[in-house]
């Protein structure tokens, strides 16, 4: 059975359309890349993911950007900043929790490319999110090393379909008991005289076999359970827009979020890290502006445009997750262990015949 | 077809048992009352409901609790002081948006049973959170009074089943477009030596009719379907236990309510004033304690319970918010304006057959 | 000796200029007025002081706004809302701690203004804070009453000196054991081809005596030390500014009140409900845009006007807090309490100690 | 002129009695640890510094620990997860901006000492906070590595004196445009039955030379002002305590560390990462709790100790900073540019004349 994505089967999540290559690079601008390091015999089964929030140098054009911490349970870099200055300065960097400081690979891109950081420009924020792949990984090797992150940004490419499931950042994670990983998702908004999209990229790395809710159908009983049961994993989830939204609005969309995770079956157990960061690159704001004062745009929040944007979060993040699965193949790491991939003729069973009930 | 509640037709929601009542009332000494001002000649549908997190006196025995807010599109009193100190001292009062001053009367109840408030005793902080039932109800009438708010505390009681539906703040609520206004469940968690209660009531007031989602069954296109679209209404959603969890582990409580929130359709939308206030009565903190340091107990994060907590806190606010739709009838307020109960008819049907497909 | 406000002793407080009045109202368009209530023989001294945003319709005509809770001991009424939308659209009301509710006469005032409140145009968030003037006035008695803050609203001024000391909320406050209440001051702050104000308005009921400091002096051992001491009282500060801050910007510096707050001597004891709300009045945001999209302009944080701004909010917050202790006289009220003024002729005697070293 | 305290010269700041050490120290079983990089020629003046919260294994035995952020413009690890849990796992590392990554070191002797770290213990949450020394060390060179790090932890040790100025972290700061880097105080609180330690150790790197204030004393206008003003520099502030506070509780006391930050003139300027973190180890929880209950105490709210405590909070803070002052010698570095120590003898002559004012 080849690799799809939910969508491919005949099944939409929620309402709204979705951009050209249903992915957070429908979002004018963004790029993804990814470093994947796949030895299963040395128990190596890791990597890094890059989000670049424009194709320009993201130190000298921030972008408006903020964080809502759905549970805290995971350790990241940089989103103290994000929250005093409503901007982000670097690429998002996903990896596995002992690898966050194997980020300093984005500090080294962002001091090449930009000469008078820790000089006359002062210092960079770089922003780190991640994921425990101990499961599948040896994650005490600390073998993601500052190169890994410098090569996913480089490697970064826009406007072209995303690679998911065991990838990048993804691929020694585990989600609801199955073989996750890297999963994305767009949703195109419009109102009269004005449309862009809202994309979503997770790495999904959390849940309960029994709670996997896939557009309301129940999964628990699947055949073939998986016996090694992750509950406190984590959910990193980045969200990206080219629709003017400030920091504030950004916070805002952020918490939509939740919801999308909600309808997977999610209740965000214990030691579960769920974390999402926003951004929209509508306007570059420059590190040392001309002027005293900067002119923006933002959305309108009396209209129903935001209401949109908040649905878009919810179903593109819901619909990532659900890619994450669909799209990871069974995977073997660390002391032997396997971890299946989703059992997708099952599923697929079961969703037909829920299906049909509308018809 | 007379008025039951979701769990009559056969219908659980998730996985954990339910207390006796399925109510807030399940947990130990919690009490509720409703005072409801329904006199649609008048244009006049609304009302106050009080939760009492104790049968002491609140102010001299004050209990451990948090707030999130989900979308602070919301008057409410007293919830930064609750942020501040993690303690509850007053009966939890709802009604319309309006009428928060009204909640004087909860004031002058507090005075009333304390004379040194106001002297030797300081000051007390009274909780209040409201919805908009200005569709149905002529709410520029500031037609709740102090007395109102003071009738529905006195009129609390515990250990009972507790009024659904159209009654007391709920009186003139809609939600997803059909009547809505008061529901509730509760769950009962256990592991090894240790069990107790999670209740949630919830006044629902939000919602667009085409996302309304029961048990993952979506009832868009219902016969039927309400012109009357609020989405931006509001949801307040009180979660109350009988289990030792302090004011940090309270948010984090709260927070899972959204979960429950999720999946019965909303995405929270820019008006809907989505809050959550969730307290644990397990221990009574005196107003003046004798002593320099006080001594308490809280669930061990480590283990299991945690989490068990935090799928009562979904579960228990998604049924909560299916019975508010269940028991609410027809009404006709303000303007001749009439907002329909829910088809349950149609709404059943559809229930049963998703149900046959998992026999 | 007459009521002299600390500037016309010959001492300044940091190093920007002020206002032409020293005062809030210096900032373009901001109105504040004060009702008084002052029967001693009742032993009522209490009342409701009306801060405007600008001099239209706040409701229909918004403006940037935040919050900041140094110490969330304290009842207040719209914050939360304000939190998540960035605005203000009310009159901000201070009074004492029981009147909250009288703040009904806000709500009145702005459904008069605003026939479709309540209707089409949705509910409206009145803000409101308070301090605890139990000491002096019978608080229980709720003697405020909406008609109260109706008045206060009606009889706002701008561009004009602000009544300070015992008048308005002011009337029965307690600062440093002395006698408090209402005082502001302001700062013009310049870059080339950039200016404005930043105007600070303080609400004083808080402090320990013996740990009063006026421009750095220690004041501690004053002569006719209060008896009263009342340590656990509160301070609300309210920021505004014609230069245009966006609402996080705005959150950065109701941030830096704490500043001048320390210099006083305060250490936000347990008991005070310290909060300041800030907002900045540049844009006015339409309740009903007609386009989907906001432009505005805000600072640009990388020159050297933010942090002008930070200072101009300290120093304001410091010469506010110290002005209300100048300007109170001596004051009997509840239970024949007498609280005396600040003793001017010792305090002037020290600093001009301490001033003739600088020479 | 020897390297001597404020406290040497006669000079005490507020009312509380200090510690024996008058240091973090003087907080039963806290241990400090330095690892000092002062190569003048190479331009390296940069350092770690290490505060362990007790004497056993910090992730087998965890502390209460909360976090407050004054200004947001930090980098920093770790802080999400000590919010969201309430608790501290590791040492505390201080290092400067772009060393964080080498906090890799800390990571490391954590997994030594806890071997079933990354398998069945899951993960570890690293906190680390900065600031920028790149005014005088090449801050670009990466020069502090993960060995670094280990070396401050292994070289902790208690109840002792720490060394102030510049050392460690502090090697290369530079704080209101003189030498800074690491300074710490204590407070001894007591009430009848109970007393215990507030300490408090500062990493300083901020301020503009015309604002630092000294016991209220304006030094501004100091002979030899530095021509290098740096004010967008940060502080790091690390208070601990061996009462019992919990999470909630410690959050309160952070954020009267900002007081004692006022009061030397500080107006935490745009870039200042202005950051503090407070724990308590009066109770170690451990991680693998064999019980689902866990019992503690806390300090009563309603007595005086909680103000003593913020008391002390903001006392130890500012005295830390001026001992950070008053330590650090002049120092040349990064292309020969050089901060001078503060000119004690002038500044020791100003505090002289007030101080006779007072006798």
């Amino acid at each position: 059975m080849s690799k799809k994505r939910l969508r491919e089967y005949g099944y939409s999540v929620g309402r709204l359309p979705t951009g050209v290559h249903n992915s957070i690079t429908d979002v004018a601008q963004v790029q993804v890349g990814h470093t994947t390091l796949n030895k299963p015999s040395q128990g190596i089964l890791t990597g890094v993911t890059a989000i670049l929030p424009h194709d320009g140098n993201p130190f000298q054009e921030k972008v408006a950007a903020a964080v809502h911490v759905i549970n805290g349970f995971g350790k990241t870099t940089g989103l103290i900043q994000v929250e005093e200055l409503g901007v982000l300065e670097s690429p998002i960097l996903l990896t596995n929790t002992f690898s966050v400081p194997a980020t300093e690979g984005g500090l080294r891109w962002l001091m090449k490319g930009n000469p008078a950081i820790g000089g006359r420009d002062g210092t960079v924020n770089v922003v780190t999110a991640e994921c425990n792949d101990g499961l599948l990984n040896e994650i005490r090797g600390l073998h993601v090393r500052p190169e890994h992150a410098l090569e996913a940004i480089q490697g970064a490419r826009g406007d072209c379909p995303v690679a998911e499931g065991a990838v990048g950042a993804g691929t020694g994670m585990v989600c609801f008991g199955w073989k996750g990983g890297i999963g994305t998702a767009s949703r195109r908004v419009s109102v009269p005289g004005l449309s862009g999209h809202i994309g979503s990229l997770v790495l999904t790395n959390f849940g309960d076999p029994e709670d996997l809710t896939i557009l309301g159908v129940p999964m628990a009983g699947l055949q073939a359970i998986p016996t090694t049961s992750t509950t406190d994993g984590s959910i990193i989830i980045v969200l990206g827009t080219d629709l003017p939204l400030d920091s504030r609005q950004l916070k805002r969309l952020a918490k939509r979020a939740t919801f999308g995770l909600a309808r997977t079956g999610s209740i965000a157990h214990h030691g579960s890290g769920d974390i999402v960061i926003a951004f929209s690159n509508a306007h570059r704001q420059p590190h040392r502006p001309e002027t005293p004062l900067l002119t923006s745009c933002r959305i309108a929040e009396d209209g129903p445009l935001i209401s949109l944007c908040f649905r878009a979060a919810a179903e593109a993040t819901e619909e990532a997750i659900l890619n994450s699965l669909f799209l990871a193949e069974t995977a073997t790491g660390r002391d032997g262990r396997t971890v299946p991939a989703l059992p997708r003729k099952e599923v697929l069973k079961r969703l037909r015949k829920y299906k049909e009930l509308h018809q």
